[in-house]
C-alpha cells in the first residue's frame, strides 16, 4: 500500500560542509505530514542520499520519522554503490520504523542484470520491508529490462517499481506490458513530475514527486484530479505547474527545489558541491513559477 | 612528466567486507615497481576507488607509496561525488608523497560543464600536484567536450587528460583537434587497453593501462613497440593480447583482472559486491588468454 498514490520527495537540507540540518528537515517533513501526502520519500535522489555518509543518512531518516510522527508512511532510500552498505541501511530503516524502502542500483562499474538481481536479493534479505525498485537510468546509469523487473518481483518483498517517463509517452502501453508479467498487486509508479499526471490518468499506481516535497497541497490536488480521471481539472493544474516543469526540465529539479526552498524561507541550504546553486538571474522566473501555484 | 608513458592501474585487493588487504596490494605494487612502468595509478576505476571509504583510500595510497619506495611515481585517484571529499583526498595525496592526481568527475545528479569546472578548480586549489582529467563517460557519466578540456587546461596544475577510445578509432584526428586548443606540454593519454597501442602509434602521450597492473612486462614491451612506431612488433604483441582484450570487452576489465589475479595466486580478493566474480566456466578461457602472454 505504501508505494501507491502521491509520494513526496523532499530535499535534505545540509550546511556548507554537507552535514544535514535537522531543524530544516523537520520543517519540510511537517508540511508534508500536514498536507496528508500518501507517503514521504526521504533520501531519494532529491534527498541527496548519494552525497551523504551512512551515519548522516541514518540521522536524516530518524529525524524524518520523528517529524512524521506516524501520521504519514515514510519510505527510505537505501541505494549505495556497495551491497553491504545498502543492506545495513535497510536493517536500520526497519529498526527505525520506516514503512518501505526505495532501492536504486547506483553504479560506477556498469552492472549486469545478474549483479543487480543479486544486489536486490541481498537488500531484500536484510529486512521485511517492502522494496520499490528505483528505475532511473539518468542517475543510477542502469536500465531495468521488463524481464528483470519481473524477475525481481519474484522476491516476496519487492512490490513496486518507480519508472522513468516512457520516451514516447505511451503510458498505457508500457503499463499494460509491465502488468502482463507482474503479480496483480505489484505497484507501478512514475517519476518525472511533468509527465506523472498523464501516468495517473493512464492508471499508474503512484507518482513519486519532487514538487510534492515543496508544494504538497497543489501537487495533491493535481494528483487527485488525475487519479479520478478528471481530464479538464488535470489540464488546468498542469497549466499552472507548466512554468515549474519548464524549470525542472531545463535546470534539473534538484537545483530548482533547493532554490525555491530558499526563496520560501524554509532553509538556507544549497545543493552539495559540485552541484551549483541556480544563478540569481533565474530568481524572477522561479518566483513567477511559484506564484502560478498560489491560490 | 608523470602523466606520460605507460601508467599501470592495479586492483585494490579487499576482503569480503570491502576492507583493503595491504599485504596483497604491496605484492602487486612491487611487481609494477620492479618492471619499471612509467607510473602506477592507484585508486583508479580498476582500483575500486568508488567502493572505498575515504579513510580506506588514504590507507591504500600510503601502502602503495611505501611499496613503490620512490622507484616509480604514484598517481592517486581522488574522484568523489562531493568536491570537498576530492579536495581532502588531494591534500592527503600531496602530504603522503604522491606524484600526481587523477580526477574523475563522478556524478549522480548529472553535472553541467560549469559544475565540473568548479569541481576541478576546487581540487586544483587543494594541492600543487599535477592533475590528469579522467574522461571516462562509461563510469563517471560525464562527457568532456574539447572546449571544457581546453578551459580546464587553463588551471596551471591541470596538465593531462585520460581519454576514452574515439568511437571511430581516429586517434590522429582526435589528438590533432585536441592539441590545437591545448598548451604544448599538455599530455593526452588513453584508456581502453585494446585500443591504446594504436593511440601510441598515433603519438598519444600516454597509456593508462589495466593490463599493465597485472602483466607489466608484457604491456611495457607492447607500449615501447607502439611508442617507437614499430608496427610489426606492435601487431605481433596485439595478437598475443587479443584473447585478453576480448575478455576485457566482453566482461569488463575489472572483473577479468580480479579473476586473473586469483588464478595467478596474487590475492584471493573478489570485486566489491554487487559486482560478481566471473563464473568458473570462464577459467579455461582466462588461463588460455594468460598463457598467450607467457614467454
Amino acid at each position: 500500500m505504501t508505494m501507491r498514490g502521491l509520494s513526496a520527495f523532499p530535499i535534505t537540507p545540509t550546511d556548507a560542509a554537507g552535514r544535514p540540518l535537522p531543524a530544516d528537515l523537520r520543517r519540510l517533513i511537517l508540511r508534508l505530514a500536514r498536507a496528508g501526502v500518501d507517503s514521504i520519500g526521504v533520501l531519494g535522489s532529491t534527498g541527496g542520499y548519494a552525497y551523504l555518509e551512512a551515519d548522516q543518512r541514518r540521522e536524516v531518516l530518524e529525524t524524518a520519522l520523528d517529524a512524521a510522527g506516524g501520521r504519514v508512511p515514510v519510505i527510505a532510500g537505501v541505494g549505495a554503490l556497495r551491497s553491504d552498505t545498502s543492506a545495513a541501511l535497510a536493517r536500520h530503516a526497519a529498526d527505525a520504523g520506516a514503512t518501505g524502502l526505495l532501492l536504486a542500483p547506483m553504479s560506477y562499474t556498469p552492472l549486469t542484470e545478474d549483479e543487480v538481481f543479486g544486489h536486490f536479493e541481498t537488500v531484500a534479505g536484510a529486512s521485511d520491508l517492502p522494496i520499490c525498485i528505483y528505475n532511473n537510468p539518468s542517475t543510477t546509469h542502469f536500465t531495468f529490462s521488463p524481464a528483470l523487473i519481473a524477475r525481481l518481483a519474484s522476491l516476496p518483498t519487492v512490490t513496486a517499481v518507480k519508472m522513468p517517463l516512457p520516451a514516447g509517452g505511451d503510458f498505457a502501453g508500457q503499463i499494460a506490458a509491465l502488468r502482463a508479467d507482474l503479480p496483480p498487486d505489484f505497484a507501478i509508479g512514475y517519476s518525472g513530475d511533468w509527465g506523472c499526471p498523464d501516468a495517473l490518468l493512464n492508471h499508474a499506481d503512484g507518482w513519486f514527486s519532487v514538487a510534492a516535497g515543496l508544494w504538497p497541497d497543489q501537487t495533491l490536488t493535481l494528483a487527485c484530479a488525475a487519479r479520478a480521471g478528471d481530464r479538464p481539472e488535470t489540464a488546468r493544474w498542469q497549466a499552472r505547474f507548466q512554468p515549474m516543469w519548464d524549470l525542472f526540465q531545463a535546470h534539473g529539479s534538484l537545483r530548482v527545489v533547493h532554490a525555491c526552498a530558499r526563496l520560501m524561507d524554509l532553509t538556507d541550504a544549497q545543493p552539495p558541491r559540485p552541484i551549483l546553486p541556480l544563478p540569481d538571474a533565474l530568481t524572477p522566473r522561479l518566483r513567477a513559477a511559484m506564484h502560478a501555484l498560489d491560490d
